[in-house]
Parts: structure tokens; sequence; C-alpha cells
């Protein structure tokens, strides 16, 4: 087994060296699931670690796990993978180019691609953006607000990352802004005290129908900050669990408390003026995309990965219908943590590789992608990321079942 | 009507001129009530001010106040107090200093204390503190996190300001351990969205007996963030309301987050080692201690004010029995905003002042102040501070009784 590494160091997204490095990450971004259920099964967190580990926690964590599996010595850093194709119908010839640029092209009889889907900035244009004529940055080369101290910031976006650098930059800009073009539920990282993680994958929890489980969380939602349009935020135009949410554990008072201002769609940009969909309109120094990431696999064809639609099309969000020993691991998008669904991804992966398990045609992988993608439509819409949406419990359940039938009397320990 | 203010500007605690200046106030306090109920009854906080105004807002406010009220002109600025005394059975003899040095003694009928309780830092011994080598200072002398940036820094207390403080400390600090000598609990701003002392002042809230009050808030809070021990805290020795509260929307966050450690009790410090009741210790660069404030009025005997044991003794929490025309406004703790108390206080004092409310006999004085202060021992133990918590909606209710029985005809509008 080889790994070709991009980067400098294991790690992952969660690999952080400060100012200047890019990534997903920035100084002040810590896990939002639990340090307990992020850790693979077989390898804890540290117990020293708190319930949410900052980034440098996590991927030291990734590297102690990739020793622990004895990992490490086989992964090639500074190596970019430039095309996966096939030889045969048993054989890929990989090409990668190492850090001095050196070009090499190996076979290998199985591809996993673990690359993450966080590497690709998504920059929307928006009308009239080229005649801006301050600072305007992706998330993924922000690091932390310093360099927004006393300046006057537009915050494009409302995920994850939207969240925690307006909340920062609210203490330090001298207005700090935040555009939301659409509803999003706005769910703190806790609640009853426990990681939403861990009630996500409690045993009481899998006893409740998904209408329970919904209808419980709205409820205890509306007991702990009352309705998102009291904030000034647009309401979700569709129930929690109905597409991804937005985690975050200060946003709300930020906007309480009138240091964090929030706008609907930028209608266009007039030079330093925003202009807002609703008529209003600010200046601005600095504009801050927080806008993702797409979803892009240059080294692969497109349709291996994709229906023509763009959707992600992969039997369950794993295996490519059209080239069935390329395999995606950590291609979607759980409400909880992603690891452990890796991790069971991973061994699934392991039986395919081994033989122990074995894939149905290709007509029964398309018709489960066909119900995965239908299912998603209903539930969270048509977008690319909404095909990556998966629920924990029941993902984790069919992955399972997909190794189980195979391996009663093979099981690895 | 004379007003004496002390310092160089209306607004008291909220009035912070930023680093260097002194009081109670640093650039990231705002209001911990809510804007709409924290003005006053006919004068309302400017639309524009968000639920929780910052520090600035509520100083500006205060100064419009001064202004709407034609009472900027009679406040004389830099001038303190220096003594109160009898010159007669119904006059007193003000000796005050002005700004130039100058002292002057003035005649006035009545006297109306209206200091505040915030304004002689507590500064505790702690065993071996003389050895400690960094920096120390009162929250009183705090302005901001930039002086303590990359430092390790152990905050003293579990008050509101320990709460700010340590929260925005945990953000640049290298380190920031929390010290709560007891456990106390925490609440956020806002409960179902709503701010609480909204809640506290709702028509369904006062047709609740107590403890179905208390029942609630405690199911609300256990539902929004568990139980404190859950992060660490010590649980409260007292049920809700039976204690001061400590405020924040973002303390058991960043517990969660491992960016502040909370720790017991200071045993002892030893150089830069700082060594708690549990036998755990850690190294500091600075000490700050949000340790609260003395209650103290120099300028008057302390048996006007007090009982002997040290508690507040004051009929209606505003009138000395000793010298019943000698007020004080504002010397209280309620669970919601002081504001529209002090005010009702102000409107019996006017109506005292004017002969159009009249006071009961001493003895009866006397005996209600008994009453007050076996009811707070029983409910919130017998410090001074406890003798100053008073109940919101019981409390605004008494003061209008005292108005009201004398003043049905003469109301002013």
């Amino acid at each position: 087994m080889t790994v070709l590494e991009r980067t400098g160091g294991i790690g992952g997204l969660w690999r952080f060296e400060g100012p200047g490095s890019r990534g997903p990450a920035y100084d002040s971004l810590h896990l939002n699931t639990s340090a307990r259920l992020t850790g693979f099964h077989d390898f804890p967190m540290p117990a020293s670690y708190p319930r949410y580990p900052r980034h440098d926690q996590v991927a030291s964590y990734l590297r102690s796990y990739a020793d622990h599996k004895g990992v490490t010595d086989r992964v090639e850093l500074h190596t970019e993978v430039e095309d996966v194709s096939r030889t045969s119908a048993d054989t890929w010839l990989v090409t990668s180019r190492d850090g001095a640029g050196v070009r090499r092209r190996r076979e290998f009889g199985h591809v996993v691609v673990a690359t993450g889907h966080h590497w690709v900035p998504r920059l929307p244009e928006l009308p009239g953006d080229e005649t801006f004529p301050g600072r305007r940055l992706h998330s993924f080369d922000y690091a932390n607000p310093v360099a927004h101290a006393g300046r006057r910031v537009v915050v494009i976006g409302f995920g994850n990352s939207a969240a925690d650098i307006s909340v920062e930059l609210s203490r330090v800009a001298a207005k700090t802004v935040l555009v939301q073009r659409r509803g999003v539920h706005v769910v703190p990282k806790t609640i009853m005290g426990l990681p939403i993680d861990e009630i996500a994958s409690a045993p009481w929890w899998a006893r409740l129908t998904f209408p329970q489980q919904r209808g419980l969380i709205e409820t205890l939602l509306r007991l702990m900050r009352g309705r998102l349009a009291d904030y000034g935020l647009a309401e979700p135009d569709h129930r929690i669990f109905g597409g991804a949410l937005t985690i975050s554990d200060e946003l709300l008072s930020r906007i309480n408390h009138g240091t964090l201002t929030v706008k609907p769609a930028v209608d266009r940009i007039e030079g330093s003026v925003v202009h807002f969909s609703d008529g209003t309109s600010e200046e601005a120094d600095d504009l801050v995309y927080c806008t993702g990431y797409h979803i892009e696999f240059p080294f692969l064809p497109f349709e291996w990965v994709f229906e023509p639609g763009g959707r992600i099309a992969l039997y369950q969000r794993v295996v490519s219908p059209a080239q069935p020993d390329l395999y995606f691991a950590g291609l979607i998008r759980p409400f909880g943590a992603i690891t452990r669904l890796v991790e069971a991804q991973a061994e699934w992966i392991a039986d395919l590789v081994e033989g122990v398990a074995v894939l149905p045609p290709v007509s029964a992988m398309r018709r489960e992608v066909e119900q995965h993608l239908t299912a998603a439509a209903a539930r969270f819409g048509t977008t690319r990321a909404a095909s990556m949406q998966v629920d924990f419990g029941t993902y984790l359940a069919a992955l399972r079942k997909q190794r189980g039938s195979k391996v009663l009397t093979t099981r690895r320990s």
C-alpha cells in the first residue's frame, strides 16, 4: 500500500501552520464534534483532550493514528496525483509528481480517493466585484482576525466557517456584516450539555423515529434559542435535518450584542459599497468569502464520480459503479462526526480489496445510487453537497450490512 | 437640586475611556439585561441599539437621559464628597472637594446617596501572594486582553466580570485558569430566545409561584446546558435564585473547547506557582482578581447604613431608619435590570422629599429591615451582598405600595 499525499504532512485539513499557510483551517478552528466520538473506534483521542479539540490537537491525533496503524512510513509527502487511469480491467496507472517536480507513473490494483472535498475554494462572482478596491479573500486563505482589526468586513456565506470567522471578526473589526442568502438551522455544539454527535449516536436516539428525532431537536432548539427570525436571521425553508446545519455556540449571542449584522444576498458591489437584496448597503474594507469548496477530482474523468447533473453517484457513497475498484473514502457529509463513518468505509473497502466482501452487479449498484439520489433530493435538494449528506446511524448500518453479509466467517479481529 | 459627581462625566460605571481608565467597565463590557427593559420607563433606549448594548452605548444613553430630565446642568463634575453630616434635625452639611482641590461645605435638606457599589476594589490576600513575581491586577484596572496575549493567566473569582474576562483571555492567553471557590449558577443571557430579564418581568412569569418559576428555569437550564459538573464546575449548594447568578453566553463553551481551565480555591502562592485546594498547581504570569468590590461609604458613619454585622440595613433598601431623610438609590442587586427599580426608588424618594409620601415610625422601619434581613439570610446567606439581593417583581410592587398609599390624589403625571 502506498499513500500519495500532496501536502508536507499527515493531518489533512486539520494540519494548519498559521498565517500564510493555505487551507480550510484557521487559528481558532476546533472540532464541531466531540473528541470521544470523533476518535477512531480502536484508537481514542488522548484523555487530556477537551471535548472539542483544536486543529493542532486533531492533526497530532491523526499523526499518532497513522503511526499506530503502521501507515506513516508508507506515505509519500509532497506528492500530488495528476492522473488516475485504467491500463487493464484490474490495474490502474497513477501519475504523480513529487516535491522536486519529478513525475512518476505506477501501476496499482486498487485506488482509494481520500482527498476530502475542501481543496478547491469556490469564489462566486458577484456583480461589480471587480470594482471593489479593498481586500478580498476566501476562508481558505484566512488565518485569524488580526489583519481585519478596525476594518469594516463583509463575510459572505453562512456555513460553519462563516460562523466561526464572523464571530471572531466581530470582536476586533470596526463592523462585521454576515451575508446570509438562505435560511439555515443554527445549532449549538451541545444540547442538554451533550455534544450533538453524542446525542445522534446514543441508543435512546436510535429508538426514536425520524419525525420524533426531528421534533425533539426542534423543541429543544426552540427552548434554547427561540426562533431564528428573532435574531434577524432568515428562517430556513426546510425543517431541521433537511439540509446542512450551521454549528456555532456564539453566533446568535454576537448578533444579540450588536457586534454582528446580518444581511441578505449581495445584489451588487459598487466600489467599496456592497448592496444587498433588501436595498440596504454597507461600506466595506474587506470581503471574506466563506463560500465553500468545489468538489472536484481533476485527476479523474468526471463520469466516474458524478452523474451528468453533477451530483455524486457512488454506490453506498464509496464505489464507482463505472469502475468498481475505484473507491472514495470520506466523500460524505454526515450529521455527526465523519471519522467513524470513514473507518467503516475503510473496513468495507479493505474487505472488497481482500475479496472477503463482494459487490453486487453494476445494475444493482446503479439502482442504489438512483434511490439514494432520489431520497436525497426529496430531503436535501439537488445540489452536489446534498448528494453527500448522510444520516450517521442509517449510513453506518448500511456500511456494516455490506460487510457483514460476506465476512461472517472471515471477519478480521 | 445639586448632583455631586466624582468623575469627569455622567454615566457611572458605564463611562469607560479605554485602557488606563480605571473602573468596573472594560472594552468588551455589554449589558447583561436587555436594552428594552434596562431603559428607563419614560425614555426608551434608541431603537438602533442591539438587544445587549455595549458600555459606550449605555453611557451615551444615560447622558441623554440626564439631558432629557434637565439634570445635566445641575451636575458638578470632578467633585468628590468627603463628608455628610447632620447640622440639625432637617439639614445636612455636605463637604466636597472639586477638581482644583477646593473644598466646599454646603447645607442641603435631603441627601440621596447614588454612588453605586463598584468603586472600592476588593483584593483578597492570598497566602504567599507577596512572592508572586508577575503582574497582579484587579478587574477595576482591566481594559482588554491585549496585555495578556501569550501569557499564562489565573483569573480569580467567578462573577460576571470573571466570566467575561476569562472568556476573552482564553482566546489570546497561552493558558487561562479560572478559579471558582464556590458553585454558582451559570445562566445565558437569553432562554427560549428571550432575555432573562424580559422573562422575569413577563405577565405569565408573575402568575407562577416562586417554586414554579425556579423549577421552570432549572428545567430549561438543564435542557440547554446539562449539569455544571459536566463542565468540571462546582455544583452550587443552593438552587437557582438562591444566590447571585453568573451570566455568560460563552463560558461553558470555552470550557468545552479546552481553552479555559477551572480550578477550585487558591490554597497558596509560591513564586509564580499557584497552588489550588485540590492539590494541583499552575504556573502563572499574571493574576487577574475579579473579586468584586467593598461596599463602603467613607463619607458616612457606618451605622447609618449597616447593621453591626455589616449587612445593609435600610428601610425598603432606600431609607436609613437612623436618619430618615438620608436615602440610597441603587443599593440593590436584582435578578433583572436595576434601572427601573432605581427609577421606582427615585419616584418614591421624590414623593418623600415633597411630602406626598410619608415614612412609617422608625420602629416599623426597623421591623421591616429585620424581616428583610431574616428572609435574605434564609435565601441568600448572611453576606453584605446577600442583604442587597431583591426579586424584581416583588420589590417593584413593594416600592409602588409605599408610594401609592399616599399619592392617590397627588400623583404626578
